[in-house]
């Protein structure tokens, strides 16, 4: 494998999209490497229309161990066709959510188990890990608010219907992954205005690259 | 849990369907248990619409661990559903499949490996494994001509149209599954007729029964 792989994590309202479109082009001026970003099903067919089985609102009879399950399903799909290819030809992959998430919704949230839903998922990945992942921090309060000022009640899925509570565990199951694997994961603080938390993941990625451009990595 | 999980296994045209067809009403006779017979995805919705993806013949594009995950998705989904919910209420569930079947498909003839397979199956079953397993045992040559008899061209999906070679290979996964679980599983000659063959599983099970009282479990 030639690229890099970083992800971007965090509850849904902690501001991962608008972050990534800021600092995307600030990237692109620091190499010469094509940089994708990247979300799953992210364009696989096969893994979007397995998403479509798990955002359908009428699917509340879905147990939790399925619902990781297929997470899995559509990220190895993903995985398959877009990330590993371009990570093969030498691109950096960068991607919004990963292997963290299920970790926090399903293996915190839904109260499966961390350790669990992560050795599931390395059959998913086959043990491909990011070399650096992003984890913007925002308490429950803050992230809903957020949704509830940009998305139009008809975009709301079956997710977004959870409770406060639920989020407020998501948020609790980031800390615990961040715990969980400290040299992996920055925690950037997203209550911040945007600039500012731009300028900050995009501080880490830089600090990263020349961490490891030094040690000769 | 009450009830009694009995799984049959078998390539494609080892004729689990006809046997248990008719050892049923014979088991019937011998218990005064509700006894159920089940097949993945078996009436959840859920999981027959990831059966529908994995099926779909245009899905050529899919990826031998997003299909060994999408099946231990409906897996779940079935075993949350219909099967748990059956022998905790102390029914007998035979099943027409269970995650040996994964082992043997996705596990061996597609080459991911046993104990990765049947790992990832723990995590959809919560270590749920049969008591007993029925594996109806029949050369890929014999397997596939009755296949070729009995269904009509529309009805041929994706899978029955691999070559003979993934039929063998289906089939030494399934002799590696005995294998590794001799203690389980029961290995039937499924190239005898019918009647002999519905004879000596209906003897395997009953023998188990008997056996199981016996030792006082």
């Amino acid at each position: 494998m030639l690229g890099r792989f970083i992800s971007f994590e965090g509850p849904d309202g902690s501001g991962k999209t608008s972050v990534l479109e800021q600092i995307l082009p600030e990237i692109r001026k620091w190499t010469d490497k094509n940089v994708i970003l990247t979300r799953e099903p992210g364009g696989s067919e096969i893994a979007e229309s397995v998403r479509h089985i798990i955002l359908k609102p009428e699917n509340t009879a879905m147990d939790s161990r399925t619902e990781a399950l297929l997470y899995a399903a559509s990220r190895r799909q993903h995985l398959a066709e877009r990330v590993l290819p371009a990570l093969n030809r030498g691109d950096w992959v960068i991607t919004d959510r990963y292997v963290d998430s299920s970790i926090a919704y399903q293996g915190v949230a839904r109260g499966i188990g961390i350790e669990e839903v992560y050795e599931m998922n390395q059959f998913a990945t086959e043990g491909l890990m990011p070399e650096l992942t992003l984890y913007l921090d925002v308490r429950a309060e803050v992230g809903l608010s957020r949704i509830e000022r940009n998305r139009h009640v008809d975009e709301i899925n079956r997710l977004d219907k959870e409770k406060l509570e639920f989020h407020q565990q998501v948020r609790q199951g980031y800390l615990q992954v961040l715990e969980r694997f400290p040299e992996r994961i920055v925690k950037i603080n997203a209550e911040n205005d945007i600039d500012t938390v731009s300028k900050e993941c995009l501080e880490a990625i830089l600090n990263h690259i020349r961490k490891e451009e030094e040690t000769g990595l």
